[in-house]
């Protein structure tokens, strides 16, 4: 059964309104704002072949389009409200859609995201997802606020969805309940939303790891003009990679794989017991890897304190 | 010679703030809002072999990708302030880059829109633009507002942008010179911005026309709960379609062709006035084409009151 694009729109992407003052089914949206704050937007676009596979589940890919724009908004500290959806497909899929809505919703309503408009065309695959949230005046986590001496942190753990793709690339032999776990973090990565708002006024500087820690923490360091320097045996990563941590490509996969979605932060280093102390709140690791520093550029260092060449270290898609 | 995704960003991206608290590189763009306003946000991916064709102008690309979202806003009454970009590339060709930008800032500089943000990626060739635009609270033009009575109006002229895809596939055989300004018109479309701030407060509803008048006429029905007869002998063409509006693939052009992002809005009949000192004002041409009517549905009379049937008249993407 062949449905039409405004059929299909209207059947799973149309919601009764909750905090916009108009929604889907106009030109755009209409987003009231309390006075004091900011509003923050981003965008990220998966493509077919580049991002994921032609036979990815639907569901996993809803969830991911979302997940990647809520993890940039958890970098700023905002908290999401809004989203845009724009979805280009080769066929109208009914099954296809409801069940890569299903996905988008399920992440959608565990944040009270709302879906406020988008644009659905035929085309190859890819999916554009624009994210707005909130955050109080001047509070957000920007990236230029990092000082020398700063203590650099990053959550969770590092490497898993890199090492599921090494597997895929067949540079790596995981074991299959290894391997499940990585899928599990590269399919649903966790937008780190709480993490985000909780280091407003904490953290210096911030930005969420999808690109692979090194180039997302040059980042930070480019705009705060700084240094860093990190420590390989610091990183974390999970219980399942600790016997392949010596491995090149897990190694690669912990410091430059990205596609985790962690946030790595810099706080100073006379607040690290707030650091602590937030770490047990939230009932999640967060690891001190290293500091900020006055000389420009990005170091590892392995447990000798050698500097480490971990090979081509970020992600380009162009590269 | 390769450049990779942050110097392409970077080059060709990234501007000096001007309103936004926070823009290009970093995770999210902050936008403070004033008292009393309301944001307009909107979305349009434009994709190969549906939107253009292969070899197009990449600067007439970037034109109008921007060009559709701000049409969108246009259609609310909002004034645009921001924009964000997706883009996926199969190669990262910097003269293709840099025309596409040009394009993009040659019409966004036209509007003062900044951009705050964005996305690039390898992929099949694929733009997907987000606006944002401010509106007075509570005075957006939107679908839901027309009234039985109301007079339907439409800006400028119809039909040229489709005249130039229906010759293009053969259906058509337009002289040169008209040509030329039918495709001038599909490549560079102007949003109608000055027109839809100027209906605030005074349409009842408005729409882009985008997928075709009666398309999106039937929206501004649908959302209204009423209906619309359209005359088409009071549709407008330009000169250079007038000797052709009596052929099928020119009157489908003008009726259902859509492309040519006009505005079409409905205005309470004893307003009529003011609409004539409005066109008056901007020299735009404003046309009454019909009214709202109770009964439910789109009908298109012809010069003997004739329903007129033009075939399949929407544009559907998925059709």
């Amino acid at each position: 059964m062949a449905a039409t694009e405004f059929e299909l729109i209207s059947r799973y992407f149309t919601r009764a309104g909750r905090h916009a003052v108009l929604g889907v089914g106009d030109d755009a949206a209409l987003l009231g704002l309390g006075p004091g704050l900011e509003l923050a937007v981003t965008t990220d676009m998966l493509v077919e072949k580049v991002h994921f596979f032609a036979d990815a589940d639907p569901a996993a890919l809803g969830y991911k389009a979302l997940a990647v724009n809520l993890s940039d908004l958890a970098a700023m500290g905002a908290t999401p409200r809004y989203a845009l959806l724009a979805l280009a497909l080769p066929v109208a899929d009914e099954r296809w859609v409801q069940a890569f809505a299903a996905g988008f919703f399920e992440l959608a309503d565990r944040h009270d995201v709302e879906l406020v408009g988008g644009d659905t065309t035929r085309g190859p695959l890819a999916i554009c997802v624009q994210a707005v949230g909130e955050v109080p005046r001047g509070a957000a986590l920007r990236r230029d606020g990092a000082h020398p001496g700063d203590d650099l942190w990053v959550s969770g753990k590092l490497g898993d969805a890199a090492a599921a793709i090494a597997q895929r690339k067949g540079e790596l032999q995981l074991p299959p309940a290894v391997l499940a776990q990585c899928l599990a973090r590269l399919d649903r990565p966790v937008p780190r939303i709480e993490l985000g708002r909780a280091l407003v006024g904490l953290a210096t500087a911030a930005v969420d790891v999808s690109d692979g820690l090194l180039a997302d923490l040059g980042h930070i360091c480019e705009r705060s003009r700084a240094g860093a320097i990190v420590h390989f045996p610091s990183l974390p990563c999970s219980a399942g990679l600790i016997p392949f941590r010596h491995e090149g490509p897990v190694q690669r996969a912990m410091a430059a794989g990205g596609d985790d979605y962690e946030l790595c932060f810099t706080v100073p280093a006379e607040r690290r017991s707030e650091v602590e102390a937030l770490s047990a709140k939230l009932s999640m690791e967060l690891a001190r890897i290293g500091q900020i520093v006055e000389h420009e550029g990005v170091i590892l260092l392995d447990d000798q304190e050698r500097k480490m060449d971990l090979g081509r270290m970020g992600f380009d898609h162009f590269g």
